[in-house]
């Protein structure tokens, strides 16, 4: 839709502090139209076990719906409270939570978040049953190209990086480009091409700023080496504090040498 | 059931080039009780549209149901071939196959794979309706820990690496034990352990056996910085040509090597 | 003489391919003003053996002069030759040569250059008693800064690179600005700096100009970790061919990605 | 001496910390009959002016003797206080000394060790004329190859590298095999093999003992890529800490990683 122009802007879950990488949006935004990200947000993730009206015991449950993902963060939950319950995919978890109103369809449980749980007005048997206390996942703000974010010292980039060549000195010669002027990685997730085995491209994000020096030298390395990445932008982080940057790879330090490099050039 | 002794292995798919790593299967064999990988397969991936009695043209399809990952691989038939067809998530491909044949259920078409369509005596109305022709899976032969393979030549070995340290540096130095020793790698997938955004494990395949020297040395390497790391197996790869290995990488260079420290140490 | 402005330039021996680095010039031009290379030129070295008058024959030869380096360079053909000789240190070889002149002086021999030899009319028993055939001396034209000789596209640079820390990592460091432009070193020599054991600097000469790329990008990152770093100019190479560069080190290559980053510090 | 069984031992000078490597002993350890270091001795420097009986007064010298080393350690404080003074080079301090009791050699005052100016009771006009105060001669006791002396906590091996191939990524891969071991270099000196320009071995002295695992195992690297490398011996360093040893580079760590690989290859 934002590529569509429908809208101006989409909040998108990126990455889960259970699940990993987000397949849909990290594909997503790997191709196609180059979009930008904008901002971030840590959403804490829990679940609520909704039920049919009529349903006074977990006993009662026979079938219990929901998204496979958060199946997948409840099933150790399930399986201890619920275990003769069959479970029955839903399209969203607020699908799987607005079937319990509907007498056509058969699950007499849904897995929701609190939030559709009460809009809905629906019966909660259970709070909290998502398996790992303390979870996290973390939406990004997309909007088409433009104008990037200002600097605030706590910041992120984030990168598309196709692996040019399939051997692991491709990967260190990427990584390299960071280690080489202090970039801190924050986050990397290997995603097939889906051209065949063993085709990757990496999802990246680093903890700095384009309109830092040491940040676009590393991206200006990264394209002579995959001219065909893509920059997805630097926005403010939503947490941590400002990176540790040693006196050489300030931006004093890229200054003074670029000064140097043009007085000897002007001797040519 | 391998780990509870109720079957003597399992094959399971542990890599898609479609939809990159088997996220179920790449965690369990993570963590828990130690397993070992035996052998691999490479399986085609092939999709047919089955759809209920009296379904003779794709217009008349209304829902169409199947497992999340296969409807990932046929989205774009689908949106350019049934447009206005409701996708229903079944629990698997086979699931969804076999509900044309119970009157209870609403949809009207599954895509399912070839065998299940024959064996069920289905009606299939497309065959390959998946968008990537030449997608293959990759299955792993898996047992509980013993016997490793003997070499053949083309081998594979499969590690679980925790990242210790949450810095680029870390990664790169456990892909320099591989380089150091001319170990390419095949597959590595990053995956979050569970405990937080940025704390990852990575999954690797590598060419070789640790029956080589060159692989034991690596892993010897990798056990000094991880020495939580997991070694999942040596076996025979399903394709490909034995790697190059250079002098200074051979048996015989590691042989010697150690032969001529022993001289030394004899003078001790 | 070149820095006080009583000659314009001087040629002087920094490379001999028996000896190495000749330390008086890579100290000299390490420290103080800064000067500039603009010309290198490869000489073949050979030594005589001249004689003082009524010498006919090897036997007769009781003590040899010359400067200390020659002598390190025609010392297995003194063994050999004349065994008995004693060999008395002069502070050149031109002036050991002279001292067959000199009735108040004891050698009986000179090992000196043919053509000091010849100038001065000496008695030439033996051509060529140089132990290694085919040693060159490397000499070096040098002036006070100014303009840099332009590009020939088979250029070498010298660099003076002081070690900043005492650790191997320092060194691997600086290498790696090298490496990391595919920019090869045709000479490397380590020369400490005076203060203490351990302390050194390097004297590098790399293959390429300061007018490429990917030698300024090298320059700039070395600047960067050794911001005292001495550049003693770019100059067409005595021989060789010229360097082999990958696609993602040409000029293209960088200024592409001088543009790209240009292009997004556009949209801050 | 000491290869021809002359003598059970030498001490002589390796490394001066103002003139750096000294070339004739790095060269005669690194070719030939294979010799050990078994102890090494720091050595302050300090040179006087011995005169000539009737001098009395500095202006009165007209010719100074000694080893071209000693007038290079000694060249400010001579122009400085001595300018009119001719420099006449000697085979040996000693020899430049001894001259001056030599009514047929012509200097009138000579640069030598305070203890050859004592024991020949010659007339010492100034003490300290060395230019670097603090400077320090490293001599090494060297035997024929036997027992490598015991461990002591803080110790230095030798070693010789030839560097095989003419290229920075050679250096830098032997670099690495001390970095990835977390040894540290205390010495690194280019030596030229005399086979023409460009042409190198290495001669480096690491922190520890071959009796430890991680230097055991950067040998065993180095043996891999330069198999006609020489180790010179593990001796106790005569000053310094014992070093820092991360615990991925602890003994523990490589008979732990051993014994994990074993218990592999127990399986095959």
């Amino acid at each position: 839709m934002v590529r569509d122009g429908d809208v101006d802007a989409a909040v998108v879950p990126i990455e889960n502090s259970v699940e990993g990488g987000v397949s849909a949006t990290l594909d997503s935004i790997a191709t196609g139209q180059s979009l930008q990200i904008i901002a971030e947000i840590l959403v804490p993730i829990t679940f609520v076990l909704a039920v049919r009206e009529g349903i006074e015991d977990l006993s009662q449950i026979k079938q219990v719906s929901t998204h496979g993902h958060a199946w997948a963060q409840c099933r150790l939950w399930a399986e201890a409270n619920i275990p003769g319950a069959v479970f029955s995919p839903a399209s969203s978890t607020a699908a799987g939570a607005l079937g319990l109103l509907d007498p056509e369809q058969h699950h007499d449980a849904a897995i929701c978040s609190p939030l559709v749980a009460e809009e809905r007005g629906l019966k909660v048997l259970v709070r909290g049953v998502e398996d790992n206390l303390g979870a996290v996942t973390r939406f990004i703000l997309v909007t088409t190209e433009g104008k990037i974010p200002a600097m605030t010292g706590v910041d992120k980039s984030t990168l598309i990086l196709p692996l040019a060549e399939d051997r692991p000195g491709a990967l260190m010669g990427i990584l390299e480009q960071f280690t080489a002027r202090g970039v801190n990685l924050s986050r990397i997730e290997s995603r097939p091409t889906g051209e065949g085995l063993g085709k990757y491209f990496f999802s990246v994000d680093v903890e700095g700023h384009v309109g830092e020096e040491r940040v676009a030298a590393a991206l200006s390395g990264l394209h002579r080496l995959c001219p065909e990445l893509r920059f997805l932008g630097s926005y403010p982080a939503a947490q941590g504090a400002a990176p540790f940057i040693d006196t050489h790879n300030s931006d004093e330090a890229f200054i003074d040498a670029r000064g140097w490099i043009q007085s000897l050039r002007d001797r040519l």
